[in-house]
């Protein structure tokens, strides 16, 4: 097979070619390596909990050596795999709120959405009247620092929901306590000799993923928009072409905005631009991967390089002098492709130290410090790239990024009669989806994953989507598939979106898909949707609105899963989770849990008739949508 | 193969023939059954963290997709193991801190022990003077909770360790922080894209397995005795022989020991005592497994009717009206051995609910009524049994059990020489081991594993110890497995002991093993050593002790084995932990930890040479140890 089939994007292509002529391996050599894949492994029915396994389940042996049958050991498997990815997300977020503790008017980082942070005061009761501004957000600090370990009481994020919402959580019993609370409880309950029914298993991974989605990630993204500001729209550019030879090339690459914000003003700093001058640079170049590019790209504008599977290839150019990490989703493999260039693999997390990379701890107390001597590394080696071994390549896509919610309103509100409506709500977009013009509205989020082609399925789903009037919104390695393949330019509600999104797209001044953010900022996905919901008074299981993840990877992505469909919006998958080793699951988790929290997930690894299912599926769901308005406007007239 | 030879307990084997008979499968059936284990799995490098894999590392294919190597994927699994048995241990300590918080004068939980509670109270600078005593509990409790998720700090029991080991563990950076937040972190780091650094994952696994040793379970023991008292020296026997053909007979399996406390209450009351009179019953004998077995006997005497390993068989005696689970180690086969008799498999905790068990929840808010509800399920079940499928195997053994510290202390004193010394300390003890009647303590601890034969390692290691002067302290199944063995009965010493241990057994009037408690309990162990070291100015790491753990199973283990070795003390293992994959794990757990902590882990799987590497093993810590003593000798005469 050609590794390049493995890619739809042409610049990863050029560079496959170069990277087989360096004789540098990349993941699309290891996936060919792999022959197959293990049968159990894939099915989730393998057990490694306990030291008397590991245990395979199959027809000759339907039980573990404790019993455990499959539907056991799948289900267990999965919630730790929630765990996993709620930890992350939240450890994302509980840095940025030491950081937030950490703020100050004259240190490095400063308040930069103020009405943002007294509104979170205010929802928090936090005195506001006639204070410092750092003195409320220290306090709301300490409080969103409790919200992890908390001994009583459920997250303070789930106000924020519909009441009707609230009350499904309430009933299924899935308000989530403090986060690193439900992470331990489901460590400890997937122990050995613990929960041993699916339905209670799928019960935790549900609350635990609530504790991400409606405390850990939308804290993470509350408090880095009031640090680092609100994002507003501003033009980028996305893809590899991006890198330029005549600069210094760093790379900002993994999740957290602390670092990367400092990395941003850094590059800025005079003393730098001079010594890259003096090395013969024409400047310093910053690009991003990942989810820390989108950190920087939704408030900066900062370059996208290109998403998870390009991270090597990015190296493969020859032409970064730098590569930074922060944590989450970076291959180990970087050390050694770094090695076959001039690049310095930069880490500078405790929480993901690498083995073979230069290992420089950002710490916040010292963040600009820390900063400069991380870029002046770069520019230094400068004079080490081969110019010989560069090869930049050619595509790259303009595009419209730094779709916050509030961006969204603002936007909404050109299209706001303001003889009649008030501006700063929802309703023009609640107007669209009644009125059908938009059919409506899907989450296209995710990370790549190599069991497909890279990019193919988040491309044609999004294409499929806003062909059929479904306006698309996108953060992670989802977005930047569609920064690179041209779906966030203007032009391309013209060009791709079907008659009624291509107008509403001119009339609003956006692009047919919304670059929303990181994949924390799904939370500006769930506020959207519920903004929706409560201007409607429905719940969100109401709106014709999805969530999809085609190429997902991490199991981040699968916490993701669950708590978007605990907050009544149903997920499509693209890549089979490992569970369809247990019946009990596959039938809960695509079925079932309809009846409880009003969502469910459906799979398939055929991204078309993905798209064709969620299309359909989204009309259906437009019956019932239409019907409650009616009965609404109804009710309405007769009040 | 003859299953029968997969146990040396002589009840086990009658009692598989009966099963055989009854048609009833057992984890012996599943352990033949299971032709073979994946190497895989068993060398523990294969990685299932994201959904790009499973990715398994051979010869052929040394790296996953991201590029983890064997050292990456081996590490991160084995970081997994620590965090879930950190948490299934710290939730235990939880639920005792939250029945703290709701003991009151006139409820169903009441401060048993003021005086540790006051000295704990103290050490923790609440106010108690004057005060009401369960106004000082509640305080002490709300502390006790914020240990899981506090912002900043690290636990409050380091301070209970030597200075010198507080410094290693300052100086290694290993001083853990909020527990949760320490599973947090691990479940973070080892997330795809994370720490990719074998050492970096060590570390981190030893810094959350110290929030288990030296906060999480040190807290559930200081709690639980606070509140049920701190046990005392008892008499009580071991084996399934303690089930009586006239009684009703309930088990008590699983960990707490809130729920199995109330259940000793409501086995006395005389309304149900009424109630088994009336369904033909003599009364009702309750009888214990693994770790609530444990909390029991070492308080009450409660009969312990087997260990891990004998929880399926306990009901193929027929003769078991309930078998009452809390959590961890509890098979999901029980539900359907269960169904085989008449016994009625209750399940009563939320964090382990199982398929085909009768689930009634058990609340510390209304402990008793609960109790008395699931007593009465038992009672009422007496007459359900079948008289013509029991069968009860003869053997049992007597033992003496309830070896806290204080009561280790208390006997102590039985040979100080009241002219000379104070009582209330190590001093003998410590006498004893700088004399060398005594070679050294060892900690024979941990579970069953279905990869040997049941309670062969542990039997042969405690009496190969015991011969060698060598004192043993136990907890957990391998406390199970010696009093089954008579090893904790006191004539034990003269048939077993050497000369030196017999001695001292018989002065002091305690048995050559020790039952420490419960898997908790182990902190007793830990503190103990602790007095030793500070008694003589030491490290822990100085002292000629040693942790074993021949037949591990549980994650819970692997987090002991880490803190353990944490805490200086060198750790035997006689099962492969999943870290072969990993040269450079085998290299760091068993070779260079000791110069980062001062021990480190042995591993062999056969227990007789296993037993011989330890005493040998004790005999060059002997050198060191001397030598010290030796020193400090000097240096007081000097000074």
């Amino acid at each position: 097979m050609d590794k390049k089939m493995l890619t739809i994007d042409l610049n990863s292509r050029v560079l496959l070619d170069k990277a087989e002529k360096d004789g540098v391996e990349t993941m699309y050599d290891r996936k060919l390596g792999f022959k197959s894949q293990c049968g159990f492994g894939l099915q989730g029915n393998c057990c490694r909990i306990c030291g008397m396994g590991p245990c395979r389940i199959s027809p000759k042996t339907p039980r573990g050596l404790c019993g455990a049958d499959e539907h056991v050991i799948v289900g267990r498997n999965f919630a730790r795999m929630v765990a996993g990815g709620t930890a992350a997300h939240s450890d994302h977020a509980r840095d940025i709120a030491h950081t937030l503790a950490l703020s100050s008017r004259d240190g490095n980082y400063k308040i930069r959405d103020e009405a943002k942070l007294i509104a979170l005061a205010k929802d928090w009761d936090v005195e506001t009247e006639d204070r410092d501004i750092y003195d409320i957000a220290h306090e709301v600090a300490d409080i969103a620092l409790m919200e992890f370990g908390k001994p009583h009481g459920v997250s303070r994020f789930l106000k924020y929901a519909p009441k009707k919402r609230q009350e499904v959580w309430k009933q299924y019993a899935i308000e989530p306590r403090a986060i690193d609370r439900e992470i331990a409880t489901i460590m400890h309950s997937t122990h050995i000799g613990c929960t041993a029914d699916i339905d209670s298993l799928i019960h935790l991974s549900l609350r635990t993923s609530l504790a991400d989605g409606w405390c850990g990630s939308m804290m993470g993204t509350r408090l880095s928009d009031i640090l680092f500001g609100t994002p507003t729209p501003r033009r980028t550019e996305a893809n590899l072409a991006v890198l330029e030879e005549s600069k210094v090339n760093i790379l900002l690459h993994g999740h957290e905005p602390s670092l990367s914000e400092m990395i941003v003003l850094a590059a800025e700093d005079p003393e730098l631009l001079e010594l890259a001058k003096e090395v013969g640079a024409d400047g310093i170049n910053l690009a991003g991967m990942c989810c820390t590019g989108n950190e920087v790209t939704m408030r900066h504008g900062v370059k996208i390089a290109g998403d998870f599977h390009q991270q090597e290839l990015a190296l493969v150019t020859g032409a970064v002098e730098a590569m930074i990490v922060d944590v989450q989703c970076i291959f180990p493999a970087l050390a050694k492709v770094a090695d076959c260039y001039h690049t310095k693999f930069v880490t500078t997390s405790p929480k993901a130290k690498i083995t073979g990379s230069t290992y420089i701890e950002f710490t916040e107390e010292n963040a600009y410090e820390d900063a400069k001597k991380i870029v002046k590394e770069a520019v230094l080696n400068f004079k080490n790239r081969n110019k010989e071994k560069v090869l930049i390549p050619e595509l790259k896509s303009a595009a419209t990024v730094g779709f916050s919610v509030e961006a969204v309103i603002n936007k909404l509100d050109n299209v706001v009669n303001s003889q009649i409506d008030p501006a700063g709500t929802v309703k023009p977009l609640v107007d669209c989806l009644k009125s059908g013009v938009l059919r409506g509205a899907a989450a296209v989020v995710g990370c790549n994953n190599a069991k497909g082609v890279s990019n193919e399925a988040h491309v044609t789903i999004m294409k499929e989507l806003i062909k059929n009037d479904i306006i698309v919104v996108s953060t992670g390695c989802g977005a930047q598939a569609a920064a690179k393949f041209g779906l966030m330019d203007e032009d391309a509600a013209q060009k791709y979106a079907g008659k009624g999104l291509a107008t509403v797209c001119q009339l609003v001044g956006i692009p047919p898909v919304l670059h929303m953010g990181s994949c924390v900022d799904i939370s500006r996905i769930l506020e959207t949707v519920a903004a929706v919901a409560n201007y409607l008074d429905m719940d969100m299981c109401d709106i014709p609105a999805v969530g999809i993840a085609p190429e997902w990877m991490s199991e981040k992505a699968v916490a993701i899963g669950c708590y978007v469909v605990a907050s009544g919006i149903d997920t499509y998958l693209g890549i089979m989770p490992p569970v369809t080793g247990s019946s009990r699951a596959v039938e809960i988790l695509c079925g079932e849990l309809e009846e409880k929290v009003g969502a469910k997930f459906t799979v398939n690894e055929n991204c078309h008739e993905l798209a064709a299912t969620i299309i359909s599926d989204i009309e259906k769901k437009r019956v019932h949508f239409e019907k409650l308005v009616e009965e609404k406007m109804m009710a309405n007239a007769e009040a």
